[in-house]
């Protein structure tokens, strides 16, 4: 493998995105990823995506990571190295990689509570550590922090499952309490949105009402499953939904933006006894009108994704239950990252929802 | 009954405390309590006590108390008169009266959440309809709204089961979800939060830290069962609890005051996946840390008390179980209601927890 200059630099470095800080990353030449500790692999990245959090990390949003960090948390691909403490994966056997890294020893993993592992996993690919929008990616706790791609199931449905549908699900349809007969709303139909409005399906709510100021995301809403929708640029949402629900307000109200306006707007929207799930990540703090919501009997959750659901999720399309490979609207080589990137911020115009980069 | 003044104004007054708005109550003559609905009783007052709520109303917190109104929701007394549709009760019947009316009928009723009744009831004693600081009392959907005294429970035992003892309970011990081997931190060790401390010990969890700033308030908590106190005066409940914690925070935070302040510190002190119960009546807005709690899987909880608890707490009460009557710390005959309220507002000097007025 020494014999060529070529072969000598795919050795030694590969292609990866890079966050710069002040709103700017790009495809640059890295170090290759290595194994370096024993429960270790190291991945060939076949399909990656970006997630909106990425964007919220170009906007400064999230303080832990650094500038040189590849960013990434999300990918299928084909194992090339474990280290001598992986007793689960092989080379060769194509996995998901979870956007939650999990050590599965310390008090929280030991709950299921993955997202908040506090054995140095959680969520650390392209956040703590580098991340998968590379060539290749280190996987920590590799045995705990992938899930094998079953036969049948495309890189399409699957990459869905990484973060975005354990998130729509867990943080949203499963904190959110959904259950048969409610009336459901969700502030944003992004693709996270769109996550939270095909999984709480799976509970079988009467309805489901999407807001979003964007008309494009509204339709996609409708596609995936939502009821009814509102454009707030023409329609009061606090009026409708009085009107929908004869003043008293809906079941479950999930927040899938990250804005202080919209999570209030979710507050405001509930019924007396009902639920506010926040989905979005923030960058700053909101007011909670304890003056109105004191009395009204109201759960609000927060959280990261767990990703405890990866395989009910698998199950799921595995069984043909469940098909989110629509939710990839963009298709990109590898080295066309920074266009993609540009393409999906830009998704009130190009219409992203999700966008997928594979490596040939 | 009509043959001598007095009597005969005794047919046509009773004196009950009044609220004149501008923070002022009075004990004035009123006309007397009587059957409208079919579904009322009229109850003989025979001990009543003042909720912290009450100082909130006086405060202009409730703008739903009108002036005029009788001040009071918690009650036990002797039924002396029953409307038609009434089946449960019969005139002479020693009972409970809670601080919840339920009309036992709509959609909340029905599933248990009483104090969202939207059948008419709710809470409404005190608020929207006169309530019990006086020498009788209307009690709408008297078979649901009322508690029989079972033979042997003390009207000090009893009446803190009313609000206090069911609002600890459920919007603090079973909203925040208190288990085994828990640590558990009450802000603020008024009625309301020892309320909180003596069932959360329903749980068995392992610590209970109890935090005020009045060392009378944090003695009585020791009292009720906190394992450790502490006075933000003397140390930072932040620091302290992430020294008891190994910088992990608490499982379970329960605000028991009412202020911006002592809400967001509860969100501080809470562990990543934990729970914050807001117990107080707030008349403001908080800000919500969304940016560092997003991540961080919390629940929070907003609550009035439904009081489905209140059979509960009444057969740990008659089993010896539970003993709240050391709640009471100060007693007055009815007439004595201005000093009664004087000396409950100044807590903090006369050190009383509930103060029990009784009608001989």
């Amino acid at each position: 493998m020494f014999h060529s200059g070529t072969h000598k630099v795919k050795e030694t470095a590969m292609k990866a995105m890079v966050y710069h800080g002040d709103g700017k990353a790009s495809w640059d030449d890295v170090p290759d990823a290595v194994l370096v500790d024993p429960t270790d692999a190291v991945v060939r990245v076949d399909a990656v995506t970006i997630c909106g959090t990425d964007l919220h990390i170009l906007r400064g949003h999230v303080p832990t990571v650094d500038r040189g960090r590849i960013l990434g948390h999300e990918a299928v691909g084909t194992v090339t190295a474990i280290g001598s403490g992986v007793r689960q994966l092989a080379v060769g056997d194509r996995v998901l990689i979870s956007c939650i890294s999990s050590c599965g020893s310390c008090r929280y993993c030991r709950r299921t509570s993955y997202g908040q592992c506090s054995g140095g996993g959680g969520w650390i690919l392209g956040n703590r550590i580098d991340g998968t929008q590379a060539e290749f990616v280190r996987v920590p706790f590799a045995d705990n922090s992938t899930h094998r791609v079953p036969d049948g199931v495309s890189d399409e449905n699957m990459i869905t499952l990484a973060d975005l549908l354990p998130t729509g699900y867990e943080v949203g349809a499963i904190n959110g309490r959904v259950r048969p007969a409610d009336t459901v709303v969700v502030v944003g139909a992004g693709p996270i949105g769109l996550a939270a409005i095909m999984t709480s399906q799976l509970f079988s709510p009467s309805r489901i009402v999407a807001i979003d100021l964007a008309d494009s995301r509204l339709d996609a809403a409708r596609k995936f499953g939502a009821d009814i929708v509102i454009n707030p640029d023409r329609l009061d949402p606090v009026a409708a939904i009085a009107d929908l629900t004869g003043g008293l307000g809906v079941d479950a109200a999930m927040e899938a933006v990250g804005t202080a306006a919209t999570f209030e707007l979710a507050v405001q929207l509930v019924r007396p006894g009902g639920h506010v799930a926040n989905i979005g990540v923030h960058g700053g703090p909101a007011t909670l009108h304890l003056e109105d919501i004191w009395i009204r009997n109201l759960t609000i959750t927060t959280g990261l994704v767990d990703t405890y659901s990866t395989p009910t999720l698998v199950d799921l399309v595995a069984a043909h239950r469940l098909d989110t490979s629509a939710l990839v609207t963009h298709r990109y080589p590898l080295d066309e990252f920074e266009r993609a990137y540009h393409e999906f911020s830009n998704a009130g115009e190009t219409g992203a929802l999700k966008v997928l980069l594979t490596q040939n």
